[in-house]
């Protein structure tokens, strides 16, 4: 019987293949196996990222969600259908692994930092061999393409979901020097009205695509109306001491 | 006149150099000449990241800091000899630019991240051609450390500095799923009475030299009297919604 294969969480980073890591990148130059999710009839983020970089033979196995945004995520059925998918990507992840075989599982981001990975990481770390790789998150490919640093000394960062309620996300918005938000949308008004509320609005940014060949920085208060990816950013960069 | 080199704030990532980027280590083995900041009499530790990756021939600048922590940070004369330290590394860099050669400047982390090319950054970047590249963040190096993710669903993260108030470190530490905290060194038995008072302390971890030789994680609780390094990384996780 052979050795059990080891399952890889690759962080491939914010979408400019480039940017993904050394050892990303050596990873996928011999991968016999890489998984990847996306949304049905879609190509999917991540496995665009990798276009071109995979060896010849390598096999494909699409991870397609069965539900992304028809369902609210407060409705328990949510829950239960993603949990019963999640369930059965890692049944095919073990069998691969059992199988001998390793498996890439490509993740857009940093797979620790708000990725899908961890859903399969969990069903996954107690029994067979994982390794995640870390990357560079989208948020840093963002406040790089803002052309401005993010934070100085003391200045606290926080980092919200669009997808939070106006208030808490205006309370956090007013006790902390940089901001960074993500999963926009259609929670961008939100996001305008908290900005407001905490009297943010004219120092935030939209930042569209980062590091990818659409990318868009733009002031969001010059963004009135605008209809913006889920895989937005908003940021607001903190002032901090600066000798 | 040759044309001016392009001036790189090469982001290295949290320190294993197999987590750098494609583009940083392509930028390293083509450089003609790299600088960087170290405290005097140190190797400095973005220098030692690149240990081996540097082509023969380079000319090595070493920035060395005319101070660190031996003036307090709210004395006026840190700012100032500070200040003066950057003024006179911009205009080397200007230098070296003008004379048509590239430099890149090794960063630890991410360049825009609490990095110290920022102060470098501004005082290039509107006559001088400058390009940032970004990396992985060390809070992201020792996240991936302890084996957990740190976000899910629409936890809020919030990133501290160790040199900040405690009350205020306390009021974020209470209102925050997720919490990093970097600058740690002396300040953490001030981290831990605010991980404390927020009712955090038992969830903290903390992390020393992550993806690197000497890394450790443990327990901040099991740490009681530990001296640790100034860039050691205190880490709460997220316990956000997961199907």
């Amino acid at each position: 019987m052979s050795p059990r294969g080891t399952l890889y969480g690759l962080g491939l980073g914010p979408g400019d293949p480039d940017l993904m890591t050394v050892r990303a990148h050596r990873l996928l130059q011999r991968a016999t196996h890489v998984a990847y999710f996306r949304k049905a009839g879609r190509p999917g983020q991540a496995r665009r990222i990798v276009d071109g970089l995979l060896p010849e033979g390598v096999t494909e196995h699409a991870m397609e969600y069965p539900v992304t945004t028809e369902i609210p995520v407060d409705d328990p059925a949510y829950n239960q259908r993603l949990s019963a998918f999640y369930a059965e990507c890692a049944a095919q992840l073990r069998a691969l692994s059992d199988a001998g075989h390793d498996v890439v599982v490509l993740c857009e981001g940093d797979p620790f930092f708000y990725g899908s990975f961890m859903h399969l990481y969990t069903r996954l770390v107690q029994t067979h061999p994982v390794q995640v790789v870390p990357a560079i998150t989208g948020m840093s490919g963002a406040w790089t393409a803002t052309g401005q640093p993010i934070t100085w000394g003391d200045d606290v960062l926080t980092v919200l979901m669009g997808t939070l309620p106006e208030a808490r996300l205006a309370r956090h918005m007013a006790d902390s020097e940089a901001l960074v938000v993500m999963k926009i949308g259609r929670h961008i008004d939100k996001v305008r009205r908290a900005l407001t509320t905490a009297g943010r609005l004219q120092d935030a940014w939209l930042v569209e695509f980062a590091t990818m060949p659409g990318q868009k920085v733009m002031r969001l208060a010059e963004a009135d109306g605008r209809v913006t990816p889920y895989f937005s950013i908003v940021l607001v960069h903190g002032q901090g001491r600066r000798p």
